[in-house]
């Protein structure tokens, strides 16, 4: 069968492609594998709990008719109902009341969109704001109607998942991070990425008019970096003075899941898009993205809904409505998520440190989110073939030079010297997997120095 | 904030969209109103009884821990984790055992994925087999490397759903029908549909290379009509024979939910995209379509899914699992759904019957679905003006021009005189918004005979 370009575009092999194949089968073999290469939340029994008891009580809080059986339940209208293109509505106004109880952002139902998971979010605003734009100072010259803009990514490295979201090839230009050395609970041994606003201010793209819209993720995936609030705070500036939204992949960020460590704070104004999940708290499988930006964002991301799914899947909504509505959703964030994944982070740093402390190993400073991001300076291989290494040794995690859209990486030997590991498996596999990184790194390092 | 290309073609006001709009608006109002308008399914109490008793089978069947609580239950495993972006492994091989224990397809996994609704299939397939191609002819030929293909709807109306799918422009051809006059049980006052295969095969855009595949829906929605094996066979054969797949939509069709009552069979074989969906069996909210194909199709799918959902919703894949496994699914749609559809069919011609007997009203003879699709000959009004007038008198219907993708109705008059009515309302509903269509479309032609 042919297939359009836009077919082709997305059957092309990619590295990713291929690396998402890989894991995926290797989840599949029958030899034990530690995990440390997904993104999967981990499984915490406090929250496990309040999930498996939402779901009984919205399956029995319906009338009893005759026959004894519950009908008209939150459940089966929430199956059993289309909602609109926008999203499930008793959900949107339970958002609606959290975040004005929270914050003073003043929002009404206009500015929230529901999307079935966070990826489809980034696919509806990355092709709103990137891609071709009418070249409207060139109206009347027929060659030049046209305008390519890209998404402007102010901290590399960035999400995986942005990387093939476009229709149409690729539209996005990122910014090489300072690399400050830091301590990290009175240790040495860290790093931290801050933006180079020299560089960014200067980017052509930007100067010229060819950046459709800035994006971070805070706390970021890969590296659990969080952009301090003064970053943010210049990052919104430029956004205003070129007329570009600012987006904000809040997927690991406040109020929930709200992993993350550093003191920081959250903002909206009607130029900033912010996006949320319910797939961090633990629920993955709902698919369930939030959106809160100015009406006209969220009217053409409901008819990008419309068209794209006819309409969000609720059952996320469903199970979410009563946590938002009470505050449970944040007592969960803060009392139990938050704190398992920093207590999971300091085990990891931990076993890592005694592996590999008299090694080059620096590891980011682990400000949020639920995975380390380690850089292994100077490493003879790159991380793709270390990659290959552990995964013969059964231990998966993903190496850094997909996490760069938007930068030639074969210029930039640090996107091949850094691997994303996960800390949401529990401890064995933590403890297992770090085991094997270590043999396997330290004896590379060793091997180098004969 | 402005927005690309991509977004301004989702953001531009259509007829559609406004009519949508219309119906939300419609519904949210204070007046009551006579809803015949909407796809939503009908709550049948013996369906919502087995999804209820399923919903709570879901979340109390795991171990029980020893504070007396269930974990891992089906229904914690399925929000807590991601599936692949093929879709929920487990009801994949339901489904695979269910097609190959009633037909004799010989399916593997390798030739099922899951989608976010039907929607979301026919927005990835629509893209993948319609728009810009490249030109393999003329490889060395700069100015012509590109070729623009468009979905065949060999039968007109088709779905409204479809129009506006494509990432760029509209991409569709179409056949204007036969319509034969035909009687239904044993009375006259019908008309059917059949394929003009003598257009079909002459259609330059055929002859010459531009379709990329070719789609049905049976039943069709807006229509009712369900094409006969016959015809589905010649389809396939041309399919075939111009290298094209054959995409039949069927969202209301056999196994489930079955909404079908003339003879009609299923055929599949690798050349031949099924879709179906849970919404219509009564599970709208929970977003799950289902595609059945040839592995490269499956594999294109699954990718598309990677990019713009991460991976499909699980929910409605969990309560489905358990009625495809045991056959369920079928007993409800053959015991339950179709039977009640038959019946609301019988009382809608009935009533309208009684109100428009003696005008020139003409029905779609009823074949399956859940609407009737109307016409009345030579009204004075189109039907568009029609739906506004009905709309005062607080009945909503669709009018029929947005069911022509690919045909330009301006001149085509049979396009301006339909309606579709859905008969998933209660009974009181059905009887107050016909009596309304009576009213308006009695004194619109009495007063034309003035």
């Amino acid at each position: 069968m042919k297939f359009s370009k836009f077919g082709q575009k997305f059957t092309q092999p990619t590295g990713i492609s291929q690396l998402m194949d890989d894991l995926g089968n290797a989840l599949k073999s029958d030899q034990p594998i530690n995990m440390l290469g997904g993104g999967n939340p981990a499984r915490i029994k406090a929250v496990d709990e309040l999930f498996l008891q939402t779901y009984q009580t919205l399956g029995n809080d319906g009338s009893v008719n005759a026959t004894g059986t519950a009908t008209s339940t939150t459940a089966l209208n929430s199956m059993g109902n289309y909602s609109n293109p926008q999203g499930d509505a008793a959900f949107i106004d339970a958002l609606v009341g959290f975040f004005n109880r929270h914050y003073d952002w003043n929002l009404t139902a206009a500015n929230i969109a529901l999307t079935n998971g966070s990826q489809n979010a980034f696919f509806y605003l990355f092709n709103l704001f990137g891609g071709a734009f009418t070249n409207e100072a060139a109206e009347h010259n027929e060659s030049n109607q046209s305008i390519d803009k890209s998404i402007l990514l102010p901290l590399a490295p960035e999400y995986i998942g942005y990387s093939d979201v476009h229709v149409d090839g690729q539209h996005f230009a990122a910014v090489l991070p300072h690399i400050d050395e830091v301590s990290h609970d009175g240790e040495d041994g860290f790093f931290k990425y801050r933006v180079d606003f020299a560089a960014l201010e200067q980017l052509p793209a930007l100067v010229e008019g060819r950046i459709g819209a800035i994006c971070c993720s805070r706390p970021t995936n890969p590296t659990g970096n969080v952009l301090t609030d003064e970053e943010m705070s210049r990052l919104s500036d430029i956004a205003k003075r070129y007329e570009v939204p600012l987006i904000i992949d809040n997927a690991y960020g406040m109020p929930f899941p709200n992993i993350i460590y550093s003191d920081a704070h959250l903002n909206w104004d009607d130029n900033t898009i912010l996006c949320f999940s319910l797939s961090k708290i633990g629920l993955p499988g709902v698919r369930t993205g939030i959106i809160v930006a100015a009406p006209e964002v969220i009217a053409a991301v409901s008819s990008m809904n419309a068209v794209v799914n006819l309409a969000p899947t609720r059952f996320g909504a469903a199970i979410a409505t009563p946590l938002v509505k009470d505050d449970r959703i944040k007592q969960l964030s803060d009392n139990e998520i938050k704190p398992f994944y920093q207590q999971q982070a300091k085990l990891a740093v931990r076993l890592l440190k005694e592996a590999l402390g008299d090694y080059p190993l620096v590891i980011h400073k682990p400000e949020g989110a639920i995975f380390l991001w380690l850089w292994f300076k100077d490493l003879p291989i790159d991380t793709v073939e270390l990659y290959e290494r552990l995964k013969q040794k059964g231990t998966l995690i993903v190496p850094s030079k997909y996490f760069f859209p938007g930068v030639d990486v074969n210029d930039y030997k640090h996107a091949h010297e850094c691997i994303r590991m996960s800390i949401a498996a529990d401890e064995q596999t933590l403890i297992e997997g770090i085991k094997v990184i270590g043999e396997v790194v330290r004896e590379l390092y060793d091997n180098a120095r004969c």
